[in-house]
């Protein structure tokens, strides 16, 4: 009897969430392709070097980046890839060393209390922050999972107590109203505890986690899959944080679509999960994530959230333009699916990735605002206009209602600073989000929109800026319309960025038409962060060239230095830099515009900021104003050669009158052609409106017109 | 009779600098060789627009960068071209073009006097400086060279007269003081009325180049070949400069090696010509040049001068290792010696040129000074220490005596600033030397080394520095020492830097140390200018956030803002910092030094300065002093995983003792572990030395001594 009890537990044991005949095959095939030899070799020596140091579990003691921080976070990766190797490989000791580090986490788990590090997150026991317990718990599942079946009944009863139930406990149970948000950290949990749940065959976990603490569904994964993800699959956090919270929604979705096909978890709310997956690259240029709110810039798609998703994703699609992803990020997972996505790669199934323009409404019904990316082209080093008219994103948002970036010929041109953090290092505040997050980062000033009397949308507080979204108006592939509300009492402004492509410049003109109603005359600046070295302006210029002034008090202008100050003469509105070996000119028509020229880092006594520049257009006394701005890429310096072409700008002149109830914007080359643009106050489609510029007539039907008149006419 | 003398003409004129069967045949090969088939593809694509432009040969109007300063760079390219493409591709066209600009030439140039945009430089009649006239002459004439014979005898006779005699006239004749100079502008000079003397079958202008305007041999190529390379084949005005000037050198003494070659010019002083080639090349990290004295830091190995310089010098000496340069840079040049290069890389021939840790002597004799450069290994991200110990270099010299430099993990980590200069960049002054090249990058301050009482090395006169080099006195594969006397009154500076691997770091340790003698109390400062963004610091710092103060008055101090100031307690002088992924530690354990932060950009009032940071060790009231500092690299954040490794410095203290007549270093690890260097003053290879070191004894023989101890020993 004893026996036959010990055989149905061995039955009960095997892997549900990769399959071990397709993970032996892996083994067999992976040296034949690019995507897993160099990833195999990898975790076998990762896993060899975890062997070779013994067990190490040690009691918690340090914040992120610490010593016990990253030995934990180095066994759960071994525990993962221990049970997958020991099926890749065929080798017993991986599920062994797998097996001691768990039965060492038997021990020490039910010892642990609160973590001594812990500061204003939820605490976890075995990290600062329950997030990275939560994160361990889902590696370590996968691990098991996949070696469960080689423990003696009482090893095996061991662990599942020990470590596995008493997480998934602690993370659902004991930490609730944290289990409950709907919040990234909570899907992280969820995924956990309901991995966990398939692992031990323990329906219950499994439902809490996908319905929640309470089973009502008003929490837990499907509610977090209704509510974090726009209809358009973007992520409430921007696509930093939606890199991030990608990982749990598509590995539990995957655990889900193995054990509850009932489920149909792949074709969920229209397919939401895939959507998520796509989006998150469609949010990138040159690989890395646009960093608007909270976001690390060097980020890019070659991180283990996204060889994941690709793998995934591919596996619920067949989608072959996800291979030519995983070839740019050249490698992939060591999971079943990943071995068809290196396979497939293989076998020459990549087709390009498209990257398009495209709107992504934000909010769970899609009515909170939206970010547009306009591309030139699906090239690497085409021209990228984002623009951030979403809502604010919860904690890690910042307050830069209709901020806009630029990329250029592969580089960033009109910058966001992302956070004020140096991820995991210690030294800098425990690599936590640094003070200056909050008094830098997250202010409108470190953004390019408007910001009046020197004060933050919403006064920077987060519950305001949450009830508050701006609302997109308009969109095609060259433009985007938006409109802000609220953010100041008694102030609206409305932005349209168009993207122009002129026969015979290299790069599309940008131009940025910024109208602000108020009710009270005010201060109103527009600043524009740049990367890259001034050349010249095209004004006389006061240079603090001794003594740079602080800008200001509080709302991030406490950071700034001023470095110099201009009230430009009519049609003298220009400044050109250098970013690579490319030349920028921005260009603006403001009318009564004073500008300030101005760098990051004052009040920085920890050297925590980058300094970096930027312009500001500053408008005094106004209510109703127009800002009027232009950017242009041209030229090159050819460092091989040395030659120089095209370093003055092709625009010869930049206007913007006001008629009727439209803008017209005309920017007139060099060479005697008139780009015009029209943009009228009513966004309908079919409405049609016209302007006389110059004795010439321009008439145009729906929101925006635009033109090109050939020299002289 | 008439047709013969034609025919004797023609047989008169045909190519004499390239073998025009092998061009031919570099048609029918090209689209084979990886390194030919894109160049040949380019060249045709520049002149076809060339000739689609048709003749634009512009009355010189501007300076360099300027509209017509780059036309007449693009005639020369055409001419250039055209005639090798005429042979390349059998195409008469090619031919045809370069005729129709050069007798455009023949017209303009007879008329032509002072360049209107000439400034201090000597003028040119084509460019504002004659400099760009010998430049257009190098190229004019190899590619009038190549067609020469296909004109009618008039057309000829017009270009002979009008363009290449009188420009050969001018620049050597009417300007014969600057053609008589040592100098790379009077190689450029030789270079071209030499090659103009084979193609006109001038045997005087040949004399002239080789020998001076005057024939005696005191100036001209020869001579120059003597006095502007050291024996080691180290060009005086530094690596930047040496690419430049190699063009010239390399170029004609190829033509001289051709027509010639009873000179057996490529022997000539022991093979200076290569000598020059693969030390230009030795003087690079990851391609890039060692931006010593007035350097473009982003110049590297794949640039005309050094595509040249290889393809010659592997026709010269049929060395594979210079193959593989070629392999790096991608291309070769367009002539009979860059068809082998191509033929023999297909052909897999290249071995890796070996990069070695190499003294350089300075001076035409090699007495004056030396650039030592240390080397961890020949891989492109190697650890490399360059140590400055050169003499002045003449105008483009940097008053930066013993200053050094610090490569590692592929990043320049200690910074030379290079050139104040945005090259062709008219908006920039013109795209020449900026004032803060003066003010700014030339003086003492902008590098790594003594600085006496806030006054450059010479006060930063040319003349004194010019006839004061330092003393190299020791140097071996890991460690350079070297003296300074004369750069102050009464002052006499010594500085040793070692290289020194050690079990289990990542990277060498760098240990520097820096002994002043001075007959008057003065104040000693010590920059480190630092690439990369300060991490935290081993002492309490006192930050000026809300004003920062200039440092200076004078010598580039007036150009530093004063970040932040310490007085560090014994033991904890330390700042850390990162660049790209990596992190940095530079300790001291000067007695009683203060610290300064500091960042360039003061007193910049056009923006022409970069803003980089240093740290300055300041001795205040000292005579005798002595700098003991210590650079380490450790540790690494993996911005894929997000996982940070040794981000702690490996090392626990840094002490110094005097003992004896020598100065005793040991870096104690925190492992436990010392490492101990002794400095005898004495540099004789066979003295011995010895010291007390915590009760241990430590002796060694010649100027240096290493030991690493064990823990506990």
């Amino acid at each position: 009897m004893i026996a036959l009890v010990a055989l149905a537990t061995v039955a009960q044991a095997g892997p549900v969430l990769n399959d071990p005949k397709v993970l032996a095959q892996m083994g067999r095939e992976a040296a034949r392709y690019p995507l897993l030899k160099d990833d195999l070799a990898r975790a076998r020596a990762s896993v060899d070097a975890s062997i070779r140091t013994g067990v190490n579990v040690p009691v918690p003691r340090d914040p992120g980046g610490g010593a016990t921080h990253e030995q934990h976070r180095r066994n759960y990766n071994a525990i993962y890839n221990g049970g997958l190797l020991y099926h890749i490989t065929g080798e017993r000791k991986y599920a062994d060393h797998a097996r001691d580090l768990l039965l060492a986490y038997a021990k020490l788990y039910p010892t642990l209390g609160k973590h001594p590090a812990a500061s204003n997150q939820v605490p976890g026991r075995l990290f600062w922050q329950s997030l990275n317990d939560s994160v361990w718990l889902v590696y370590a599942a996968q691990g098991y999972d996949a070696m469960r079946d080689t423990l003696s009944p009482a090893d095996r009863a061991t662990i599942d107590a020990q470590v596995f139930r008493r997480m998934a406990d602690y993370l659902s149970v004991e930490t609730a109203q944290s289990f409950d948000r709907i919040h990234n950290h909570a899907t992280w949990a969820a995924a956990g505890v309901g991995m966990t749940g398939y692992v031990l065959r323990d329906r219950a976990l499994v439902t809490r986690a996908l319905k929640g603490s309470d089973g009502s569904g008003r929490a837990g994964f499907l509610r977090q899959l209704d509510l974090l993800f726009s209809p358009d699959g973007y992520y409430a956090e921007g696509p930093y944080y939606q890199r991030y919270a990608l990982q749990p929604f598509v590995m539990f979705a995957n655990a889900v679509a193995k054990n509850d096909p009932a489920q149909r978890i792949f074709q969920y709310r229209n397919g939401i999960v895939v959507k998520a997956i796509t989006s998150a690259i469609q949010l990138t240029y040159d690989g890395r994530f646009f960093p608007i709110n909270d976001a690390i810039p060097s980020k890019s798609l070659k991180t283990d959230e996204l060889y994941q998703a690709v793998a995934i994703g591919y596996a619920a699609t067949k989608d072959s333009t996800l291979l030519s992803i995983a070839q740019w990020q050249g490698r992939t997972v060591l999971t079943d699916d990943g071995l068809a996505v290196a396979r497939d790669v293989a076998a020459g199934k990549a087709r390009p990735f498209a990257f398009v323009s495209r709107l992504f409404r934000d909010g769970p019904e899609g009515r909170d605002g939206a970010l547009a990316v306009l591309r030139s082209g699906p090239q690497d080093d085409a021209q990228v206009i984002v623009a951030k008219n979403t809502a604010q994103g919860m904690g890690h948002g910042h307050f830069d209602r209709l901020n806009w970036l630029m990329y250029d010929h592969g580089q960033p041109i009109v910058t966001d600073y992302g956070a004020a953090r140096f991820l995991n290092i210690e030294a800098k505040s425990g690599g936590r989000y640094l003070p200056e997050n909050d008094s830098w980062a997250q202010q409108t000033v470190a953004h390019n929109t408007l910001v009046v009397n020197e004060t933050s949308h919403f006064a920077a507080k987060l519950k305001p800026a949450e009830a508050t979204p701006p609302r997109q108006l308009y969109f095609d592939d060259g433009a985007s319309t938006a409109e802000m509300a609220g953010a100041y009492p008694g102030v609206t402004f409305r932005r349209t960025l168009v993207q122009t492509e002129v026969a015979g410049l290299g790069s599309p003109l940008v131009i940025d038409l910024l109208k602000v109603t108020g009710n009270t005359p005010a201060t109103y600046d527009l600043p524009l962060h740049y990367n890259g070295h001034l050349i010249d302006t095209g004004f006389p210029l006061t240079s603090n060239v001794t003594t740079r002034p602080v800008l200001g008090k509080d709302f991030g202008y406490e950071h700034l230095w001023v470095d110099g100050t201009a009230t430009p003469a009519a049609g003298t509105g220009r400044v050109t830099w250098m970013t690579d070996d490319r030349f920028y000119s921005y260009r603006f028509a403001t009318r009564q515009a004073k500008v300030l020229l101005v760098e990051s880092g004052a009040n920085d006594p920890k050297f925590n900021l980058r300094r970096e520049p930027a312009i500001i257009q500053r408008l005094e006394g106004a209510k109703d104003a127009t800002f009027v701005s232009l950017l242009e890429s041209h030229g090159r310096f050819d460092p091989s050669s040395e030659l120089v072409t095209g370093s003055a700008s092709a625009v010869a002149a930049l206007d913007h009158v006001r008629s009727g109830n439209a803008d017209v914007i005309v920017v007139t080359l060099v060479d005697g052609r008139r780009v015009v643009i029209g943009v009228a106050d009513d966004v309908a489609a079919t409405a049609t409106h016209g302007a006389t510029i110059a004795g010439r007539r321009f008439d145009w039907t729906g929101h925006l017109g635009r033109a090109t008149w050939e020299k002289g006419q």
